[in-house]
């Protein structure tokens, strides 16, 4: 193997596919980042895998011969990221996977392995791709990615439910205190400009782990342009891919939540108010809400067209908000644990929002007015007589 | 106590103050911020102290009514931090130390503690000031301070030592491996205008933990303005004066080391080279240290005017970098702690520097080539065969 290629196009794949290599691996080539050159596309691939999530990308280089190998990506990322712009060439003709990456100003030899025991990334044939334009895929992530558990014994409840229809993405989730549903269009505009009869998509489910799906929005973040993102889903295994890049993910087994059914249809209760003013009055009032249940009272005062919110903590002090608000329904308390609220307000896309309610033991739902199809459902606590 | 201040004023000079507010106070007062809002001068003043460093400060307020009382820190800074710009009021007319603070669109409560318990600050009386420029200041504080050590029971070398002279002052810090030395003129620029003969000033020496120096610096740091600090030094305490604002903090007791008798004053060897330049190939050369001694060659070659960096990290991999320098003095090669050498780099305030060294196992002196008068030295490690 022999190519000459930038400083930046090398840095940050590296640091792209890094993000896939696990911190502890389980088999010392997992720790490795596997290099491939193409003598005949004169494209270099770099792939991590950490058998769960798995990050290929690939670049132009001046490739002078073919060839692959395995080498420590911690240490290849640390030594790119200080080298100075411009040049870099790597060989590994010093033989035993020993490659060595030259500067202008300096020469590293660094151990490698062989590309032998590196596992191969799944690959999903003979299956229809889903085109996910990425302002859509963003938004769906964004708006739900916050809303999953992090705590790794609660199984599906760490991924994001994905649900692809005829003509819509739907992402869903939940830790079991509150849910974040948005439905997003999965049509390239292209396409629907064409007119041309689709074919009837079966409608399938998968959870796929928050891990890869904040890897793929961090990767579709760093593109400016607005190309689509193509979503491969077989059983067990996701992969998407965007022009030079792919991430696969293994999918989470287990029957998700049929979260559709929590959601209410009617309300007896109707509030419109300002996003940001309720998220900074919570904020604020959060400080002084108990460390163990986060409690924040909220009153509706619909003469007033007022909302007030309210914490009383022991031997501390407490604090009292108010903000107006379009009211509909009569008055009602109820609290919430704080935290909750904020989550949901912080990723809801809108400036306006409406809070729909019945009872005060009965679910919470939030949704932005206008925009984008997200429905964030919170409980309520309930509280002592 | 009632008064009304900008939100701005409050929270810049709360989070100036809880700096100086202990994370595990001995006594529940040291947990506090004291307020004390004067009808008369219309000022409100802030101050915190764990006994060890203590911050005091001042801002103008329409103060109402005159006052005093000790409230929360944490909690208080983490109300007003989110309180939107605009107006504040607080009083404590709801008695037993209970403090309400009003703002546009809500009110809290928060309970505090009287002042009798909050120690005083110590003053320093009957000393003449020190003026130092805090330009001055700031040059030997950046340039000193990341040489002492960060081990509580290294005791004096946990501080940095000022030796105050005629007309200049001398910062010093070592933690046993490298030393760092510094001297700036502490006079005014518009006394030496004046030219009036100036009174001899004692000479004087003092150690003052790093912690309360580090505090000195981003107070000093935060204003943009060219005023002169003031310091007082006493038995035991020195008190740094700025416009409105005070730093006291007790002395470091114990036989600061002799670090002048440690410099050589004449050298065998003498290299100018690039500080960046040399910077930036031991940051590169670093990532393949042994994480133990973090080793790095050193070889001067004086027929090429050249240096060069090796590294050699058995089982890993190799690095060497070059570059060129002017070097008077025969060819030697040595070995350095690169940790040591960077730190020294990174604080040495010119594009330019001057290593001056005998043999192998004497001290390398590092100097800025103009500007700074600063002196850094670091002991070659001791290579075998």
């Amino acid at each position: 193997m022999k190519l000459v290629c930038t400083q930046s196009e090398l840095n940050t794949n590296l640091s792209l596919v890094s993000r896939a290599v696990p911190s502890r691996p389980t088999h010392p080539v997992l720790a490795n980042v596997k290099l491939e050159a193409n003598k005949q596309t004169q494209q270099v691939s770099l792939t991590a895998f950490d058998l769960s999530l798995g990050i290929q990308t690939s670049f132009a280089a001046q490739v002078e011969e073919s060839g692959h190998l395995t080498l420590p990506a911690k240490l290849l990322n640390d030594i790119v990221s200080r080298l100075p712009g411009g040049e870099i060439t790597l060989d590994d003709e010093a033989g035993e996977a020993m490659c060595t990456l030259r500067s202008a100003s300096g020469r590293y030899q660094v151990r490698g392995m062989g590309t032998e025991e590196f596992p191969e990334l799944p690959v999903i044939e003979n299956r229809e791709a889903t085109h996910l334009p990425t302002a859509a895929l963003m938004e769906g992530l964004r708006a739900s990615l916050f809303a999953t558990s992090p705590d790794e014994t609660k199984q599906v409840l760490t991924g994001v439910h994905l649900t692809v229809k005829q003509d819509s993405l739907e992402f869903a989730a939940t830790d079991g205190h509150r849910l974040a549903v948005v439905e997003t269009a999965h049509q390239d505009a292209d396409n629907e400009e064409q007119e041309q009869p689709t074919r009837d998509i079966e409608e399938f489910e998968v959870t796929v782990p928050a891990r890869a799906l904040r890897e793929l929005e961090r990767m579709v973040g760093m593109r400016q342009s607005a190309e689509s993102v193509s979503l491969y889903i077989d059983q067990g295994q996701v992969v998407f891919e965007l022009a030079d890049q792919r991430l696969t993910s293994r999918t989470l087994e287990g029957q998700y939540p049929n979260y559709r059914q929590l959601i209410p249809h009617q309300f007896e209760r109707q509030v419109t108010l300002d996003r940001r003013q309720l998220l900074s009055a919570l904020e604020r009032i959060a400080v002084l809400t108990d460390q163990k249940n986060h409690l924040v009272k909220c009153s509706i005062d619909s003469l007033n067209e007022q909302i007030y919110l309210s914490v009383e903590s022991q031997d501390i002090g407490s604090g009292r908000e108010s903000m107006s608000a379009q009211i509909s329904g009569s008055d009602i308390e109820l609290a919430f644990n704080v935290k909750y609220l904020m989550d949901g307000l912080k990723a809801l896309p809108a400036s306006e929002i409406q809070m729909q309610l019945n009872a005060a033991t009965s679910p919470v739902i939030l949704t932005p007015l206008g925009g984008l199809k997200m429905t964030y459902l919170v409980m309520p606590v309930q509280i002592r007589g």
